[in-house]
């Protein structure tokens, strides 16, 4: 056990339930956030709070990054009283922000002219898994870098898989991953909603696709939400209208066709123009459900 | 442990595997197809060759179906020595054909009227599991016929799901369930082929997906003839060019947009343009491949 004290910049729904796996895993944690709720969670389990990323960098050499997107670690990082600023030379960030892989390597640039090393370890697994420690990271980096950081990542983790030593190939292992995942819950919706219109009873039809060829970890995970009429936004439709976008502009950028994925992203396109941005993603299946006069099972109460 | 005979008509990589199991269960199989090599493989396992459907209708009250369309369907039922003349009035039909819920429910009403019952029990889990009686069955009917076919059933099923009353409602579920296991796959090699188009190696970007939320049985079931350069048909192209064609099919005649499938099959459809159609359905990462000029994993020879 390594008595290091570690950072956490971003307390919300990940960066939270990290940085409390990490005071659980017995590590001296400090922490920051804009959301004042956010910080007093974080306190109260045991975090040390710090009022700005400079505090951070000056209290912990290895710090954990999460907020939205490129545009936000920029800030928290250059910023001013930003994180850059007051590391150590020898410090370590390991972004795990959901952005471009050429944003990822840019910012990994701009770090390493200043002697800081970067981690791009873009995450899975959800809220829930982070709190209990076992958050999943795409890490890429050098390897002495990973090296010294593994401590505090496997504080946190369930897996650490390495795809690579250069910052963006993690990001880039996201963006794929987010592929997947926002295609197959855009499938999920068109799929369920399809069978509601021809008359199957959403139960069944669960049933038979979690337990055949058809099934996908989203379509399990999701389509209880519609069974329940429960919307209540563990992860929102915005975050896909997002993440998506990102695949699609990787694609550009690549000059790789996509056609899947942008079918899919215009369904989570559709579902925010329609009013459902910040519900769960699987209200993508409303999107069907309005067009065709379509009754979804209804909530508890 | 019944001593009733069961029919079984298309012999090929599931129906086959379906007869197989039946004997193997201890049942007295009469089986027929076109093809001498499927008939003469069934005759080794130990089932009864018959020379035409109607042959299999006078030694069977119960039979299974398992032909490639509701094309074929009808001319084993209703054509010259077909199933239909010969069989008794208590007679069952179990269709495990792949159509139209439109055409299950009508071929479901002429076989009525003839006084023979029909069960619409589409299938998944592939040759394999056939062969080891562990066949889902996607099961929609009259209670009293699928009760009546029940012994059948169990010994050649994993599970047998009922999903309805009416038939129709097996074929729509089974519509339903090829839209996502298509979509899945289309979307599997879209990411793969990004992925590889980002630099990531191929295996490592597979470990990811599989241990995180993006998985679907189908990533974790397909990817893998990719990484070992395998397009030995285990299923082809052109089955999901004609699955994703009853899905879009089902969709138009509800009059319901599938704007996620639809891409899904314009990609199985481009795999099949360039050649692709009799090789595993996997080949449809070539599309990607071909495009971008991206170097696939080669097999072992």
């Amino acid at each position: 056990m390594s008595n290091e004290p570690v950072g956490v910049i971003g307390l919300g729904a990940i960066g939270g339930g990290v940085a409390r796996s990490l005071v659980n895993a017995g590590l001296v944690v400090h922490g920051c956030d804009l959301n004042p709720d956010a910080m007093a969670k974080f306190v109260d389990a045991g975090g040390h709070a710090a009022d700005r990323p400079a505090t951070v960098g000056k209290a912990a050499r290895v710090v954990f990054l999460f907020v939205i997107n490129a545009g936000q670690a920029r800030t928290v990082l250059f910023g001013d009283t930003g994180l850059a600023e007051a590391m150590p030379s020898d410090g370590i960030v390991i972004s795990c922000v959901t952005m471009a892989p050429s944003e990822a390597a840019a910012i990994g640039e701009e770090l390493g002219a200043k002697g800081i090393r970067m981690i791009d370890a873009p995450t899975s697994g959800g809220a829930a898994n982070a709190a209990a420690g076992k958050t999943k990271f795409m890490a890429a980096g050098a390897p002495e870098a990973i090296e010294g950081a593994m401590f505090a990542l496997q504080a946190a983790a369930d897996t650490v898989y390495r795809v690579g030593d250069d910052i963006g190939q993690g990001s880039a292992v996201k963006v794929v991953h987010q592929l997947l995942a926002g295609v197959h819950i855009s499938a999920a919706m068109e799929a369920m909603a399809l069978g509601m219109k021809m008359n199957i009873e959403p139960g069944a039809l669960y049933d038979v696709v979690t337990g055949c060829a058809g099934n996908s970890w989203m379509f399990e995970n999701r389509v209880p939400h519609v069974l329940d009429g429960d919307y209540t936004p563990l992860s929102s439709v915005e975050i896909f209208v997002k993440d998506l976008g990102l695949v699609l502009d990787a694609g550009k950028q690549e000059r790789f066709p996509l056609p899947v994925a942008a079918a899919a992203h215009q369904q989570f396109l559709a579902a925010s123009a329609a009013g459902y941005g910040l519900e769960d993603d699987a209200a993508v299946i409303k999107v069907y459900a309005d067009l065709a006069g379509l009754k979804l099972p209804e909530g508890k109460d």
